[in-house]
């Protein structure tokens, strides 16, 4: 086998076919899947759907804790289990750089696969282009998911309520600061890794025993905790009141970000959530989300207020208080 | 607003809220996508599903007859629409560079929603990145779709059979021809157009009528009427022989391939597809197809035979004959 992508491997001929049947169905190993048919046929699904899709072109592709595929699955994952679903299946489609070392491909292959084994799902269909030299950037990958929504669950900004608690599952900024300190080349000696993981599993744990008390769930990807607290306080019309203190930011990450001046807030998370829910069931929800690895962190931060407009107001350590805005500019490209 | 893209655009904070409020949703009008979440809640699918991807990485991506747009869109509805499928929905995920046209940008998002228009399908869901200049090159489009497989439909390459008729839709290559010719920079006086369209209301015609009769269904795009009549050869365990003379080309087609020396019978095609149907039902077949714009040109050009192992046997015009190959090596990069 050749040691690099080239042109032939993305031409739907023959090199395609011997790239996806002897490294692609190597690691994905879903009969569907292996049918190679241009669309998977899949069973049904009862009940409300959920479809979702995000493209990763994170730079660089691999980092401590994980990699474009670990990313490319958790992502699409994430964003269906936010919504209250359980996820069914994904697509996956790369475009290569002509030129990319199939080592590195391989790798990412292994990740995708270990990625959609924790998560429990397949890889059902896909697709492969690629595009000469310099015309990409070594590898983008996209997937697509599907989801079924249980009956009786209905996750929405708009059943936010005041006086709601406001939780997160863990530590803040732990993706962007690890991409951000393996771009300056800072040596973290391992204490930095990215927080990338499937947050289905928790999500189930929560909304299988309270699937009530549960009212919103947003995992803060791009634009950081900030940015997603602000958007689910502006879909809800409500507003939220947040304590810096209780808002978990690991060491090494706050050295990162006072090396930058970049606030952990905006900073990406890969594998942390958001859930707004009922008061009176928050610690019961707390400890729901710590029996579940991914949760082992989670902790209450702050809760919704009924007597202001739409706003997102953190109370400071120094016992000061400011209006959390969203995201502008770009700090960092590329995250995910 | 700006006239370019930026890469806070692809930050997820209020750049990119902007350029998805104020282009995005102008033009692409589902209330799902315009809830702006991160997956789109849909109703239910009855029966079985069919789910595909692709990715679009076409230069250049705009040419007589379409852009990256269209393409993107017929593509994937043509794919769920093979299989048997009506489409139901898409995804739409963008990767832009840094510096691209907004103009161009809103062109190529007039042409997703004349496309969607045209198959009858919304985007309920996306994502935008965006990559620093030089690191991917202007815009790479993916789709994902979902479609619902009608009962009784069963469309599959194992129920070819000895006897069956091979019609194609229309005259074939016309795409690979136009992006050739554009790339050499030859001037076709504009009667080279690519075939770019949707084939659900085709495949639909002809299931609703005879859906015993349908057998297989391929739409031949990267690697052509050639590769794909021999991996649905190679599928069935059939042989196949085909009338070189019966395979529509048009002329200024069969021009550019006679400039260049390529066989239209291995360049791409975005709005044909291959039908594959039962013998005393084909004629009926070929008028359904017939009775649909984009099948106004079907033919039968050959015929499933059971004497030998799998195989694509061409009848060439000067009464020879020679076994068809898959594509090998890749004559035309970045076609789709």
């Amino acid at each position: 086998m050749e040691k690099q992508i080239k042109l032939d491997h993305g031409s739907g001929g023959m090199a395609s076919r011997r790239l996806v049947e002897s490294l692609f169905l190597k690691y994905l190993k879903s009969p569907v899947l292996a049918g190679m048919q241009d669309s998977a046929v899949i069973g049904s699904v009862d009940g409300r759907m959920a479809f979702s899709t995000d493209s990763y072109v994170v730079d660089p592709i691999f980092f401590p804790g994980g990699s474009i595929g670990d990313l490319a699955v958790n992502g699409t994952v994430n964003d269906l289990a936010m919504s209250g679903a359980a996820p069914v299946c994904l697509s996956l489609s790369f475009i290569l750089e002509e030129g990319f070392q199939l080592a590195q491909l391989e790798a990412i292959l292994q990740d995708i696969a270990r990625a959609c084994g924790h998560a429990g799902l397949d890889i059902v269909t896909g697709d492969t282009k690629v595009v000469p030299r310099g015309k990409a950037d070594k590898i983008f990958v996209n997937t697509s998911g599907i989801g079924q929504i249980p009956e009786g669950i209905n996750i929405s900004p708009s059943r936010i309520r005041q006086g709601d608690a406001i939780l997160v599952s863990g530590s803040i900024a732990n993706h962007g600061a690890t991409i951000l300190a393996e771009r300056l080349g800072l040596d973290s000696n391992d204490v930095l890794t990215s927080d990338t993981c499937p947050l289905n599993h928790l999500a189930a744990a929560i909304l299988e025993t309270a699937p009530d008390a549960v009212h919103a769930m947003r995992d803060p990807t791009r634009g950081g905790l900030a940015t997603a607290l602000w958007e689910l306080a502006e879909s809800s019309g409500c507003c939220f009141e947040i304590e810096e203190e209780a808002i978990p930011v690991e060491p090494p990450v706050r050295a990162v970000c006072e090396l930058t001046g970049i606030d952990p807030l905006y900073l990406a998370n890969e594998g942390r959530c958001i859930v707004i829910a009922a008061r009176e069931q928050a610690s019961t929800i707390r400890e729901l989300m710590r029996s579940v690895e991914q949760g082992s962190g989670a902790t209450v931060i702050g809760r919704v207020t009924g007597n202001r407009a739409a706003n997102v107001i953190l109370s400071t350590r120094s016992g000061g208080s400011r209006l959390i805005e969203p995201l502008s500019g770009e700090p960092l490209p590329r995250i995910c």
